[in-house]
């Protein structure tokens, strides 16, 4: 074994977060160029884990980024994010992100019985290029795929989705909703994903405590346990308690 | 990071629901023209908080409000919280409230398999107009829903009605059942709204407690904790016991 | 605030049930002229409960019952009550009662899938004028609706009889089968009841306890504990031991 | 109430089960000339205290009996009990027992999809008059009702096997296979049934024991908890360990 | 009572099972010309048990066995065995044992989509003549019935199956797979079997135990607690660690 | 029996994992020329176990070996163990691997249904003829099973690919996802299998620890209980903490 480790081999290419505590727990960030789930109960935190990844992205990293939202408009979100110190607007002004909010009717749906995933690509495709964006967040998946019952097809739908973007090459993020019992309703998406992390919002003895694990790292050594995090003034901050494993 | 935080962003506006407690620990209230969900079980104080939101907009903030109720006649819910000190009938006759009854025939549903939500948004448009109302209270969605049973439509409506609620720019109350292992019967509907609050009445050794949970407000600081309240002759108290976390 | 409260509001008007301890923890008895859902395990006591309160109605408060049985024969009723003093007999031949056996065939169901609500209505008012019923039992609901599955005409179909009871002005019991994880089968019965109490048998260390709790009242103060109740010879005796909340 | 309790009213007629410690238990057996449901998984000792009720009828109270068997033919259940001192041979030879094993082949069902109820009750009927029985058991009646699906026509069949059986004028036991949270497969027949007995044989640290608990007793005080028994050379012991409440 | 067991009534027959403890908790082996049930999970010796009984009765007890197996071809089925000792090939070359390896194919299924029975009872009968066997062991019944989805044909086809085997008058083994809250997948079997004994297979604290527990025993005492046991160089030991209750 | 042990029986041939620590667990490897299912949820390790078993092989014991991946392409999954010191490219390069990366299109199940067996036969065929392997991988095994909804169906098909790989004499590892109560989604595929070994990544107390438990394993002792594992730069290390049961 011993000459083996002696070669100088390939790690794996990541790209910072920006998210206080998480690149320490990652060893360096999300994987570059790959899609990251991140999963949780309403109101754990996705959102706002998605969109300061955008953010410190554009402000930190010089790396543009698209936020695909299905539930909330593109003012809403500014708004939403307001107060803690993130200025979505300025951010779109000077083309560091772009806001697409895509409003899935009804109609969409009852024709096919899905949703349409080639006009989505086209309108991704459109929205990274018009920015050269090298990060992007599709917040939440069920918006998708929620109008799919066959297993089997929704697994290659998910993946045909999860391939896409890796040929754009840009590292992106995908929110799912908790499901019973599963990380996410179909307890699919979390096997095909590269990355999964898993936010948390407990209620113990009527205390409520955030925390935040990585379930999953394909190719790389992270911190495995459950992490207390912060939402304050500035965003996410991740308390890496536990020294790496 | 430093320079961000100079800038005076923009808040979340708020409107103060006028219970007492509530204020506190979502530091000012419901967001403002935006739809809140309430769920909780039977007898938990969905209903109760609602008209408690209502009634106190129209006495201490002179913002009328329309209460649409799917389950008690409009004399009813009169005779219901009376003993709260709440004079509905006099608040109707100084055009401050609108009781609007609404009673879904079983051949409504039988046809289309569904609720027909236009007719809905008509009669609301209607009721919202014809006191210039600033507050709109829907007890319990449910009533809409439940003759839709796929949940990439069941999706595309809850947003519409939420949609439509907004452009009205009316601040809403939304109450929900409990479902299994979810907040929600369809468990949906707390990943679609912008606000939820959980509201429980559980026993405990025989003895039963009041509590309140801010599940999820996006958009703003808020105390994350189970709050216990009560309901006495004014109505509604919680306790914020715990400080703001 | 104050103002407000000095005003003399109508109280919720209330009906005895004659129920040992039942009318302290209630404030007054049952809602006058709404209907309430009792609900409970086979064995919890529903019957019992039902029977008594229409006995102590014609009894002690001059008020006529018709109690609706769809799983007991009058007779069955009458012998099985027998050991609690009630003498259903006398109170039948003095026309303060009056037993309604309704025996639902196979046929009757599997023509439409359904009971005929229309026909329940004109027998129960027949059975109301013929004694000037003020007291009413349905026992137990889930005889009516087990044939229907959805959810939507379900509700529709609940708030009609329970609507009709209303408009007949009597103070009705329904009493509901105990459901998974729900007070009742298809735990929609207790989101559209004004009140509903719980009957619970629970065996703890091989000994068993009976005990009920209020789980929703509409409209009113009332113990929300836990409270015991045993069945002696003279019927339910329900044991107020914790004080008013 | 005094008047009311000086009457002398019929108290419910009882039929010793002959088992012991069960008479003292349910204050003088089961309910006279009605169905009772025995209900405990697999193993738990339902054939065994059906067959009992029988022997002890015959043997101690003259009272001949018709055992139905789905399950064991006529000479594999006298095999069975054989070393419990039964001797069913000498019974059904002296015309006080007659065992009658119904197979119920695979055609039956799949013509109709159902058991026909019609030609059971003949065949009872003749049983029942050939020895002039007073007792009869059923065992078990998931063999008759396991192809219904449709719950409300279910409850109307159970309904017309429970009340042709009373009609017949014969003290019934019923037996039914243990649900999952519910005390039968279908969570119905223990409503339907006038008298519901649990049979148990829980492991604890490895131990087993059998318990004993009268879930149900319409028209009569019953022991109430969870009582220990014993399967021995004479048949079935219950013993009454706590003091009738 | 006591004249009735002076009479010597005939006891339940039982086959010695060889299998080291077993026979002392059961009070003799396994019932005569019945089939007995064993169920467990993956991995909790179903197979050994079954391979056991038929290798302790061809060479203890001079009764040849068929060993009719659905998972496990015959010489796959003696590699598996050899290191327990148990040589295979010698026993079926001295017409002791006979390895029916039945492979369904998936179009036998496709056609009427269930397995055919008559095809298996020629197979098995066939087998039993060629080597006059008095054991047989069916591993497992899931490979038979898993394309029926009618609950009531399904336990028709069991008791066929049953019926078959005890006509037949060899004393049989069928395997069942656990099923959740069951004992078996469809939690059926248990009730129609004369005899149903329990591999256990629990981790507590990291570490594994092997547990026995006999569920059912029609006809017999027998040791009713969980029995642990070990798989060693010599088969199966049971640990009868707790006196006969 | 002493006889019987004297005889020296063959053992099951067994091969060497090379996974630190696993071997002596498993008294020298898995089951030769066999299928083995290792099944754990998502991040358990799955994948990693399975490429260092192909791995080792072609280092230390010089088997060549096949990685079928439907979740990953070869470049992804080179890149994914580059830190791990395993070198993907030169083994391909050496003709001591083969990376098959297998992508189910939608098209393909929407036609039949399911996936086709035949063809994959053929590809799994080819790939290990070209490089004379002796080891391979197929990971997951969800990906070609998903669309069976007929479980008698499934199970053939599944004892199909298994006894497809037993007949070309590799030695197989075939991956699964974890299911409810299950060790797998559908709870068959651990009967099914030969071996089993289950994968954990439990978190208590916020501290997580991976785990591996050998379910099952056909013809050979093993150590049964659970045995932590680590993840580091040499790859997978259980630790044997416990003797040989
Ligand atoms: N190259 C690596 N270096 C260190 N750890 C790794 C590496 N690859 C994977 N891991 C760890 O192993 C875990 C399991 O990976 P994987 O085998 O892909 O899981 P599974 O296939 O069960 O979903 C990852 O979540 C990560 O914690
Ligand atoms: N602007 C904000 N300031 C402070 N806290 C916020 C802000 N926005 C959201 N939060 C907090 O973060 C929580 C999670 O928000 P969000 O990311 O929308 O959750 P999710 O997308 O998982 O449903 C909110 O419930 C709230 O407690
Ligand atoms: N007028 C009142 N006075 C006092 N308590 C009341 C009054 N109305 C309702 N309550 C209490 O509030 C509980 C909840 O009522 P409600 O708001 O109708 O619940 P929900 O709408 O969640 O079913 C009731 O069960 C009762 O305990
Ligand atoms: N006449 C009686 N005397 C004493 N106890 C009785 C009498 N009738 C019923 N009970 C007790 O009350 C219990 C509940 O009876 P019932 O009201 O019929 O329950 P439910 O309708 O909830 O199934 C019985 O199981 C028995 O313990
Ligand atoms: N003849 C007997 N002697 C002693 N115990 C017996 C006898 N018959 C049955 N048993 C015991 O009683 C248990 C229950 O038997 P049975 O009444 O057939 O259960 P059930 O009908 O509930 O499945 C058996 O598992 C066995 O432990
Ligand atoms: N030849 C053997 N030597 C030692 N132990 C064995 C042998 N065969 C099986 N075992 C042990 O017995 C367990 C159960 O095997 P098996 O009877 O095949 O289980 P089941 O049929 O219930 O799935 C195996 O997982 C292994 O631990
Ligand atoms: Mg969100
Ligand atoms: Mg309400
Ligand atoms: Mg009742
Ligand atoms: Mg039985
Ligand atoms: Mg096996
Ligand atoms: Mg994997």
């Amino acid at each position: 074994m011993a000459q083996l480790r002696k070669v100088i081999l390939p790690q794996l290419p990541k790209t910072p977060s920006g998210i206080s505590g998480l690149d320490e727990i990652t060893q360096g960030g999300l994987p570059k160029g790959r899609p990251t789930l991140i999963c949780g109960e309403a109101g754990s935190g996705k959102t706002l884990f998605s969109i300061e990844f955008i953010v410190r992205g554009a402000l930190n990293y010089n790396e543009p980024g698209v936020f695909v939202a299905f539930e909330e408009k593109a003012d809403e979100l500014a708004t939403n994010v307001a107060s803690l110190g993130f200025d979505l607007k300025k951010l779109i002004d000077t083309k560091k992100l772009r806001v697409d909010y895509i409003h899935i009717e009804r109609a969409e749906i009852e024709e096919t019985g899905e949703y349409n995933l080639e006009g989505l690509f086209i309108r991704l495709d459109y929205a990274i290029k018009s920015i050269g964006a090298k990060r992007i967040v599709l917040d939440t998946i069920e918006n998708l795929f929620s109008g799919l019952s066959n297993k089997a097809i929704l697994r290659a739908e998910l993946r045909r989705l999860f391939q896409w973007l890796k040929d754009k090459g840009v590292t992106a993020i995908i929110t799912g909703e908790k499901g019973d019992g599963h990380l996410t309703r179909e307890g699919l998406e979390e096997y095909v994903s590269d990355c999964v992390i898993l936010l948390d919002h407990r209620v113990n003895n009527q205390i409520s405590t955030r925390r935040l694990r990585i379930i999953k790292y394909r190719g790389s050594f992270h911190g495995t346990n459950e992490y207390p995090f912060l939402i304050d003034e500035e965003g996410i901050s991740v308390l890496p308690v536990t020294s790496l494993k």
